[in-house]
């Protein structure tokens, strides 16, 4: 038995959220169950998930189109902090868990619901990332998590659903554990779990394999104002429509497939794999802007900057001080990060083939040139070096001394 | 003038380090220049070179067999670092140079000379690694640096050079600048100081473009210990022979290919290009290695032991006491890098297809699984949310509070 | 009910500890409870506390002298790390834990018990590092925690041990929470957990308070070798003695207090007061001897290392690999810190009056003076700055360009 | 011989600076010598100085008060990123030379004047500080640094100035070497030398000796506001008043003093003695207060930022890019950082009696309490621990697997 008589459930319209709706009735004693379902560019009909909610015995439901939100509040501030936890993985679906937990509170208070819900397992990173996001915006609201507690197997579940007049799932489950949204894939689980045994080609939907990919190699100009893209493939484009360019050509290529083993909140490695083509080529082209925008000390540290706000978001922290603090740093930054970059997509690669800066290009063709207009001052290399070394020669020398 | 009578140059067969040599008497003042000629495996005729350098008019002239040395004592520790400086370069230049230096210093000591010279200008990096490992080992020596300091124009060192018998040289300037050893090859200058301007084929000569790689992919088992590799392709193998072997198939199969803009030690962006496919290829698969055999914390904290191990060599401070100690950290995280990793090489890709240790694997499948056989326990995550996101909370209640 | 029959309990002596030994046997099923006492230079007579554990239903009670493995093996290494949790903590308490748990799980080994248990609560650190040092070491072990779970407030709790013969305490209950070890005492709540009230005298016991403390001051000279505290005041002396010779000193002089805000494991803020004079002076000391002997660089990051270092202990990590993988860190820069510095104490301060090293200074004053003797290279700098401030000047002339 | 025809310099009023005016005009031809002194709050009576000016030949001479800017826009700063440089020197001097470069260059560019100078020699921190806030905000300016040159000894310097009518110092050379300002005093050189050799009390001003500081203890209350000091003592002060204030009261009680080995920009050590009283006061309160209204993860987090704010201030970085992005990062964190701090003056102490905010206060007694109005879960404890020493069981579990 909780509280709240009305909750806010987190619904996709899968088998678990569904069984969780009479669940929250029968075994918690809730009243009213609203389902709220985000539209993350997932692709599905709504609509009729929508209708599953309803007729799994929620009192209302209500469709989110996040969409927008998602990538110019989300995963634009992810291409800006050239964001890959562990160096590899790009967020994709860590990214999208705020931001459903922003709505689902903000539903909760339209609705005078005083708990939320979701249905998230007790092992996994979302738990802790629509957990801290809640009680980030609204901690005073209850936060339910029957699937957490239940305990029951998968069977057990959907016999217990069909009890209450949901469809056990006619289709043979996937053997995979997916989550999708416009940013890409997150697969998991049946013979995943192996670290042994690569994915086979069944596991990836946007992207190509390196077989499938064209022979011919294809060039694109990605820009960027501020560390956003602006134009891809030399038009402007917004938002939803750029990333949507991007992940068809890098996708088209075969570029954005990761395999990896991570290293979970909860303190167990999963091994995962993503397919994320059109966010992964937008971050390695805007780290590759800054490469020639951004001063040594600045790449330097935004390094530390970048990892922990990799770690934050994965962790479950994206509202939280030290996260502001973070985008503080970032955004200082980026309004240097102005120019294009040029990438050739072939078989598998995203080959950067050029940068540019108009205006805020810190490379300096004078300075680093070996003809003869070469205009840096190759006499205070000495001088330089004297100082530069000098706390090393003074410790080889006191070594030495030392040793005698 | 110059104190020291008696000088060992660094000498590489070039024209630029032929003119050192008469440079070196005759303006400097110095009576015997020996010559040292390091092999590092970059495959040129060394006894050529050292008649070379008689004919230039070195007193003495060594030539000295280094490949083994630079291969465990320089490389593999770059391995077991996982060392890419600015996230892209394994470092193959700047490896050679303290170990050069170290033998440099060793020659000056038996051969009693009181100084050691180098051909290096005043504006690259490796004028400071020389710099810093000779003060480090021989504080006492000399440095003397004539290209850094003689002012001439190519042409007029040229023509000097003429006037003491060494030829001009005879083929076509390659437009590059170009450095050679075992584990890679360095390209800069000419049209590649434009960053919008992709390198041509002919700057690659140890992989292939993807255009000529196979279509075909191959994959190869690479197997470590305490984080050396001691197999490649099932195939107990040496280290010279084990790096040959890598640099032949990730070359084939066109990957290792590097494209950058560098913050060099003395301030400046520069344009590289590198191709370094053996290590490339053996440092992907320690790193992949490690994701499974280290522990969370490690792995995030050995990043920044990386980093800095990477900077602290490429800006020349291989023999110093901070790259000591980073070495015996990662020394102690070594001993439980045992295992193999599996890469599909293919069209420029090297792909991890699969990671193990039988010994030191921390991947649990009973613990990441999401089959029956689950032994993770779900119910004490509830407990792990409550005092992970506790402090967040806690600023949530007082931010809202204070907004009120 | 729990699975094991025979536990070893770590036993204090105090009401909470006692009230375990019936709680284990009645309400978990516990056959045979073993009292673990740790000697940790509390001051207690441990016999008195070893017949309590006995009368309060003890099978058996052992007494570990641990005092000299908790100086060299616990505080010496704090030493060398500089360790101050928050750059305040020297960790006193925390250091104590893993060496219990340590014993713990020996003592359980050779008695063939398959449990540990402790008396802490569930908001403390304690908790955290007992268990996870007993995790380390005995993954295998099972650990009970009574007074994390029965849920009695202390006057159920007193009144459940009267039962069984455990008497009620019969002083007047300190208002104050309080650990002692021969490192310093630790102590907290009643009126402290208001953060306005200062601690009243009360409160301490190894320092004076500043009008107590002598009007004279007095000097001390300390010795280290490799990093190690060798000789205090000129003499010679072994552990135990050195650590107690410096807990008079500074406290005769009231140096050592510490009052503030502390960040729990648990993720809540709490008021701390500790006094530990002779590891903060010895802290110090150490800390000024390494600014002589250490390089620039190494002190910079030893800074980090020391930073995660004591983190990592005050959570509980002290058996880890990042903790191992620190220690060589440490143990590599040590060999060089060998010396004396000169402190001067004086109400409540310890102010450092001198610093040597015979062997491994690298203070150079013919470098560092401004006298006629100078040998540093003035003209230098020019090329010095040209270069070190280059990435700066091009950023400027960047942005003057940009702004226009 | 240097290109510019009129040099502003910065002008101290010693006789160095006094010497640099002819030796501009007569060795280096420059025909117009515009003095700019700068008012930091040093106490001189800058009139006399500005006529010395004029006497030594400058054509010009400009009093710019800078002290309003001084405490306003770089000691505020400073206390918000508790700058400490090596954890102990707060930056006096440092954060004058930016400000100083600033009007320098200022006054540069309504002079039409092509150059700068300043007095500093080649050894030092400032040139460093100068050069490059100069570099930063006039790139195409010149900078003369006469003293940096001209290889004259004092002596030699001294009657070189005669001849140009620079009367010689008529009073004994103070044997330091002294820079002051309303933050503090630098002083160095002389005895001081060597590090064995306390300061004895005629190196102080602004601070008492402990022997001297009142027996009685002195209580004050400081107030900030979004991180800056905005009352102390309970009255609302102007930033001048304040730091007077602050320097008054800590000054009195003998807090404030510093003796340090110092790793100066030029890769030397050196033994430095500030006072800088208020500062330190004023660092030591704002700290204290973020221990209360800063989230852990900030506190902890802000420490890098710190340390990297400190050390390019220090090493001449003010005006830069990585600084600004630091600042942002600061300025995030500020808003939160409200309320009082109370210290105690006493015998060279400033302890801190209590902290507290209104608003932003995150310590929570009903959290942190042992009493019984604790609101703390215990329970969830277990799965905390459970889930936060995960990774460390199965690296211990796999430890000895693969020890046995």
């Amino acid at each position: 038995m909780v509280a709240a008589k009305k909750v806010v459930l987190a619904y996709s319209g899968g088998v678990d959220t569904s069984i969780c709706i009479p669940y929250l009735k029968n075994i918690y004693g809730v009243s009213e169950v609203i389902a709220y379902i985000a539209d993350l560019g997932q692709g599905d009909d709504l609509n009729i998930v929508k209708q599953k909610a309803l007729d799994s015995g929620a009192s209302e439901a209500f469709i989110g189109n996040l969409v927008e939100s998602f990538i110019e509040n989300y995963a634009y501030p992810a291409i800006r902090a050239n964001a890959l936890y562990l160096g590899k993985y790009p967020l994709s679906t860590a990214l999208a868990r705020p931001l459903i937990a922003e709505n689902l509170v903000a539903t909760a208070r339209s609705c005078d619901a005083m708990a939320v819900a979701h249905g998230c397992t007790g092992k996994g990173n979302d738990q802790v990332r629509f957990d801290l996001a809640i009680n980030a915006l609204g901690p005073d609201l209850e936060i339910i998590t029957p699937a957490r507690e239940w305990k029951m197997s998968r069977e057990e579940a959907i016999s217990y659903g069909e009890k209450f007049g949901i469809p056990a799932p006619v289709s043979k489950k996937s053997p995979y554990s997916i989550d999708v949204n416009l940013l890409g894939r997150s697969v998991e689980a049946g013979y995943l779990e192996d670290p042994m045994r690569p994915p086979s080609d069944d596991v990836f939907e946007m992207t190509a394999s390196i077989q499938e990919a064209p022979d011919i190699s294809e060039e694109v100009e990605i820009e960027f104002k501020n560390g956003y893209p602006i134009k891809f493939g030399g038009e402007n484009l917004k938002s939803i429509e750029l990333i949507k360019s991007a992940n068809i050509l890098a996708g088209k290529h075969g570029f954005g497939r990761i395999d990896m083993i991570e290293d979970r909140v909860v303190g167990i490695k999963s091994r995962e794999i993503y397919e994320t083509p059109g966010l992964l080529l937008l971050i390695k082209a805007h780290k590759e802007l800054e490469s020639i925008t951004l001063s040594p000390e600045v790449i330097d540290f935004k390094e530390f900057i970048e990892k922990k706000w990799s770690q934050l978001v994965y962790q479950g922290f994206w509202f939280g001080p030290l996260k502001e603090a973070l985008d503080s740093f970032i955004e200082s930054t980026q309004k240097n990060v102005n120019g294009i970059v040029k990438i050739r997509l072939h078989k598998g690669n995203a080959i950067i083939v050029g940068r540019n800066s108009s205006n805020n290009s810190l490379y300096r063709e004078d300075l680093a040139t070996y003809s003869h207009d070469d205009s840096f001052n190759h006499e205070n290399a000495k001088g330089f070096i004297y100082m530069w070394g000098m706390a090393n020669k003074i410790w080889a020398e006191s070594s030495l001394k030392d040793s005698k």
